[in-house]
């Protein structure tokens, strides 16, 4: 036995993995301010002048907005998701780096939404990287709450069913935003509104179809 | 009951809030020095020129040091209000990500400040910035201390009702500064002054007026 | 033992470094993304040549994602050293600073890469770049695990030395990267793939020749 | 006393004042690389062209690695500061954020410094900055070691006065690398290397001085 522990890496404490997540999540999120400058207004002598210069920002105020709020999001998926979580292997680890390589690409395909929003292309790449975003997060979680694997502690077997199929949802959805972005640009972000009722639907029919799965008293405490 | 709590996402820990929290306001209280830049000095030969290019970047100085230093006071606005809390649910994220989303913006307003001080709508929009910061921060705290939340542990009632008022005032402030900002500029800010003494009389009046409320020895315990 | 206590400086906790270090490999990764511009587009009025632009983006992508695959990487090896690590001296402090001066400049030599590939010189830096990472974060480690300084709890002496070696191996790979890259270009980065199997030869040749090397039970807990 | 405390308001731990700060040093320290950039390198077509275009930087690499090595150093007393203080009040957060104010402006002077060198203006601003944060450090350091504030723990009388020697001598040659930069320019900073002897002689003569001052077994416990 010692002498496979040796051969294999231990699992680390979850503690630094979320301080460099919250870091990048921050530096991402506050990057897109970087978008909005002044640089383009040109001469601005009075304040009707600068005030059309502000609004023809209009287009980066959006994208802004959106990807800011959305990285705000997808940052408390990952805290929620980590919340049960202490120590985890090397995959874990690999599958938040490539997580985070997508969060970073954000900045830069969200200044292409600003840019080029008259194009269909120019209009599906955020949406797309978002897309990636959430990807790698689903399957860091069905990796998380593979059974016996033990790493999530204080959730019961049906909760982790139930987040699992939330997972599968929130896919399904932002396969759906990329689809209609390149026609209807941003507007494409608001069928994420119809995720909850989804979500709700698909978590009833799981109950309905394991009735036994009621939580165990002592496993399902949440407070961890 | 279980039911009930399976429907309902569970209360996460502050500690990650805070973190995110942390960085992103380090993070845009930093980016403001990339405002004052070398780009524009032209040929600089002599300590004189460089001591006039300096004085040229003025303005930009007078913003970044307010704009620094009032991030830093809402940034402590911030700490002090989570360090008697522990746990909160989704709506606390979602303001909290809007407080945030008002931070991050304060670089953009910041240099349309300094570039633009010579206009009344240029001289409006950091102050009216910082205002919408200080909004969602009275909103946040109005939600986390509403009675029967629970959210808040170790601060007596008559503690919560005083930071409340303290809450109102800034709030009011923070709209005389935005209402005085387009006729005599940054010196608007100097009204955060009399912050102090208003708060102050507030309080004493809400103390005369609730002379009852002593503070339960059993829940006042101010260090946390 | 007073004043010779006074005259040296105490340890510090590792819990400020491992936050200082996770800010700045998180924002060294995240400012990557910044070498991604559509600055150099210029006039893009379709798909097709949005398309065009971006594959003409072709080498900072792969830079990019190099780099910042790299980096998450050569983070999770800090992570891994500290695990076992509490308080730490000036020297540890020291060395540090020196290898996150290398992480620093990651964005620079990374930007060097995408832009100058087609020289040799051009391809070399970045590599060389992480080299100097690996090698003060072995140099790190080695004076961490150094007998008798007792600054690393928890693991076994048997585990230390597999480290040791583990950190040799890369740092012989990584300087195989540095030889190869001015000829192969990044492909060079291919080379780290067989860093596992030499380090598995390594250990075992190692544990052949130290048969002795049981863990002591009661300092072998991997669980810190 | 239930009164006194409710108009005064309470200290807060320095957990969040310790993350904060270690973020706005990190990022302060990364930006310092954006410096350094490929932009001005013009037309290079050979190995040749491209290596003179990096001794071209020369300057911006002294400057850059000086900073940054100062602005890890200043950290390092930041972190062994705070090493023994668990809550503080408003007037250490205020210094603190004046701290840090200096500290955010360290990329702006570090750039001023690259790229005037040949000015003794040029020269004298890094310096003056790094003057400036060592200053408010220093008072930060003499308020918290104020006697009757009982804000840090776990140190001898004696060891705080020494710590409190430490400051006055690094003010001192502060100065004095302020005083020389002017004229010598970057070399100025190597006087910060008489600052390790000047120290232990004011600490051995304070210790002669006050001979009865042996610390207290009970409160000089080190390790916090």
């Amino acid at each position: 036995m010692a002498g496979d522990r040796r051969r294999k890496r231990e699992n680390v404490s979850t503690r630094r993995l979320e301080a460099y997540t919250d870091g990048i999540f921050a530096i991402a999120a506050t990057l897109l301010v970087l978008d909005l400058s002044v640089d383009g207004f040109g001469a601005v002598k009075s304040d009707g002048r600068l005030w059309d210069a502000l609004v023809g920002l209009g287009d980066h105020f959006t994208s802004f907005i959106i990807s800011f709020l959305l990285l705000c999001l997808l940052w408390v998926v990952h805290t929620r998701q980590f919340e049960h979580v202490r120590r985890v292997d090397s995959t874990v680890l690999t599958l938040n780096s490539l997580r985070l390589l997508a969060v970073v690409l954000i900045p830069f395909t969200t200044s292409i939404n600003s840019a080029y929003n008259a194009l269909p292309l120019g209009r599906a790449l955020m949406p797309a990287n978002f897309f990636v975003v959430i990807l790698f997060g689903s399957m860091q979680w069905f990796y998380l709450t593979a059974q016996g694997r033990g790493m999530v502690e204080g959730m019961s077997q049906e909760r982790v069913r139930a987040t699992r199929w939330a997972n599968v949802t929130v896919v399904v959805v932002g396969a759906g935003v990329v689809a209609l972005a390149p026609f209807i640009g941003s507007w494409a972000f608001a069928l994420f509104v119809v995720n909850g009722p989804i979500e709700t639907a698909l978590m009833r029919r799981d109950s309905k179809r394991h009735p036994e799965a009621s939580p165990n008293p002592a496993t399902s405490a949440d407070s961890g």
